[in-house]
């Protein structure tokens, strides 16, 4: 155990480097390995023969897609580690453990009034994460990292910036509050940054180096994955789609601007028109069921959001000509009736790509495998299962 | 000659990594080029030394900035190798020759008819190619690549792909017309992606291995620089900022769209406005002259343009929150009159930047060093001195 935590962290050695892409992917042959670390066939093989004889590495079941002989599939001893993801969400906080072979252990929902303070959340963090480790039997410094995904841009060394959906932990420091309570290197991000990692790793975008993800959920979020990483940008807010400004004399948005993508096309905002029209309080997913069903007024609103979603990814394509889209959040479990305008309006939008000249690749466009949280707690695990967003070694 | 030639082009070898790392500074310290290629302090020494025997790698005058030992600065042998750059504009060519140590050789510009076939431009470049070698004393073949920079976004393979400068060339195969004509490598790329590697190399993004580039002249174009790369989406038509849609219900594009940014402000259409309004020709140097000038009318014409400008740029800083933008172009030039609300609307429609985390970077905007055409010139022998964009290798 102390071994993999040692190479885990090592990001000179190549030792350490295999180990990583061995936990990012789950279970890779030596020949993945050596494309995605970047190492000489022969030294991902001579390396792969010591790890596997500390039992750090172990051969898996299951052959390798393609022609040709079929290659060893190799993952992580799931012995040798865990991990646990923590997402911090509108009145609850969930908490996954899993192993280095990305098997769920542990997941426990807690439900806390809407307002909880960051201390409340480090406390529960706390008390939950000890008796889930008692329960499967480890202590909880020997997990390798805890990642949490929260609401919220942050900064690189983990401050909560401007927050659409927990304002009042704008500027929290989130390495300060928790590494007091947690024995165990913390990462931090934003929770669509972390939904992306969570479809690199187990969803729609695995094996998938460069693409962008929108989220249509009860706020819009999104991330940019390039090369195998989520882009960040200079202070940590890249990627926030639901501020796309679409109409400088539009609605005013929380966040000081006008006219925003999210204010045309949030949940939050859909089922609010959807009460106004009917009279009675409508949830998301009440919401979701019937647009999916084609009921008039929730077919229509949803067209109209479509449109309006597509003409902002229309904008990100442009800009960015990424090689593939991927579409998450409750709306996209609304079906076609959402899917199918918003491809449509994305097309429209998008610079039109070229018709003369034959074979050239486009966009493509599909759909998330997460669509409830899960994308959001799994994303947290993957943080550090990726080394990704790190705020917080662990303490001396 | 042979041997550079050779270690420029190979991939693999780390004195190749090397010798192209130098190519691309121009100049450049131990300590850097470790930096830039990822090659151990120990490594670059020894090879260095090797290199400086051969005659491949000189001493240069200067010392670098900072604090301690002045570092001794190292450049490529600038009789080691030359490269050239083509500019195909509208009705000209330009033809440039560097040194290795990005020193202009020779500097030739061609007029043409506006609606040059590329079997013209291709006959002029190697005509003029020709000529321009022997006057410098070496023979065509002998030239590390021939860099194309061209007013469209092009295929990896080098095929135009929509193009609203040059539409006559739409689906052409750049590769196949000048390959048969020329006797070395072939890059090429768009203008736009030209100039940021220019800016890159000679101009205001030097050290910067992040920035988007937003390029305001006839048309509107830009690129996006991450990791020292430009970047070049899925099939070449990244960062047509031109192209993003402000207004779905705004006037027709040639590009098949409606609204796009480049009807609001591109320079051929406010030049256009401005002679209906004086009611006599004006070119695009006398309205930068008198928009610089302060005359009411441009004055009005050329904020107008800022504010929607600085709307797109905003979605951009949005979607990437970049370090850094760099604004070029001719309006550019224009000054403080379309720069200070180009940068007031930007500030103004990018999502707003925390202010209750102290001290976090935000994207900083600085005007290009290249405002003419020298920066798409200088950007094709950057294609060459980069590897950028290659669609040709030497014929056997």
């Amino acid at each position: 155990m102390q071994e993999i935590n040692k190479l885990f962290l090592d990001e000179d050695l190549p030792a350490g480097r295999l180990v990583r892409g061995l936990a990012a992917s789950g279970a890779a042959t030596a020949a993945q390995l050596s494309k995605a670390t970047g190492l000489g066939r022969s030294t991902v093989s001579t390396i792969l023969g010591d790890l596997r004889e500390a039992r750090i590495v172990i051969d898996v079941d299951g052959r390798t897609n393609g022609f040709g002989r079929p290659s060893q599939l190799l993952s992580l001893n799931p012995d040798m580690g865990r991990c646990a993801g923590v997402l911090l969400g509108l009145g609850e906080i969930r908490i996954v453990i899993c192993d280095m072979t990305h098997t769920v252990l542990s997941d426990v929902q807690i439900h806390l009034s809407r307002d909880y303070t960051p201390q409340d959340a480090a406390d529960t963090v706390r008390r939950s994460l000890d008796a889930q480790c008692r329960t499967i039997g480890i202590s909880q410094e020997k997990l390798l990292g805890v990642g949490i995904a929260i609401s919220a841009p942050l900064s690189f060394d983990g401050k909560v910036l401007n927050s659409d959906v927990l304002p009042s932990w704008a500027g929290v420091d989130i390495a300060e509050i928790f590494a007091s309570r947690l024995d165990c290197p913390l990462h931090a991000e934003n929770e669509s940054h972390c939904g992306a990692l969570a479809e690199m790793t187990w969803g729609a975008a695995i094996g998938e180096a460069d693409f962008v993800l929108c989220k249509f959920d009860l706020g819009v979020g999104g991330a940019i994955v390039r090369d195998n990483a989520v882009v960040r940008g200079v202070n940590g807010s890249a990627a926030e789609f639901g501020h796309i400004v679409l109409d400088p004399q539009g609605p005013h948005c929380r966040c000081g601007n006008r006219g925003c993508l999210k204010g045309h096309v949030a949940g939050d905002y859909l089922i609010r028109l959807a009460q106004d029209i009917i009279g009675e309080p409508v949830t998301i997913d009440q919401f979701v069921e019937r647009a999916a069903e084609g009921q008039m007024v929730y077919r229509r609103l949803i067209e109209d959001a479509a449109e309006k979603a597509g003409w902002g990814m229309g904008i990100i394509g442009t800009i960015l000509n990424p090689p593939l889209f991927v579409i998450a959040g409750k709306l996209a479990a609304i079906g076609k009736n959402f899917l199918e305008p918003l491809e449509r309006s994305l097309r429209r939008y998008m610079l039109p790509q070229p018709e003369n000249v034959s074979g050239l690749p486009i966009p493509r466009f599909v759909v998330a495998r997460f669509l409830g949280n899960d994308d959001t707690v799994m994303g947290a695990v993957a943080l550090v299962l990726r080394q990704h967003g790190k705020i917080a070694s662990r303490p001396m």
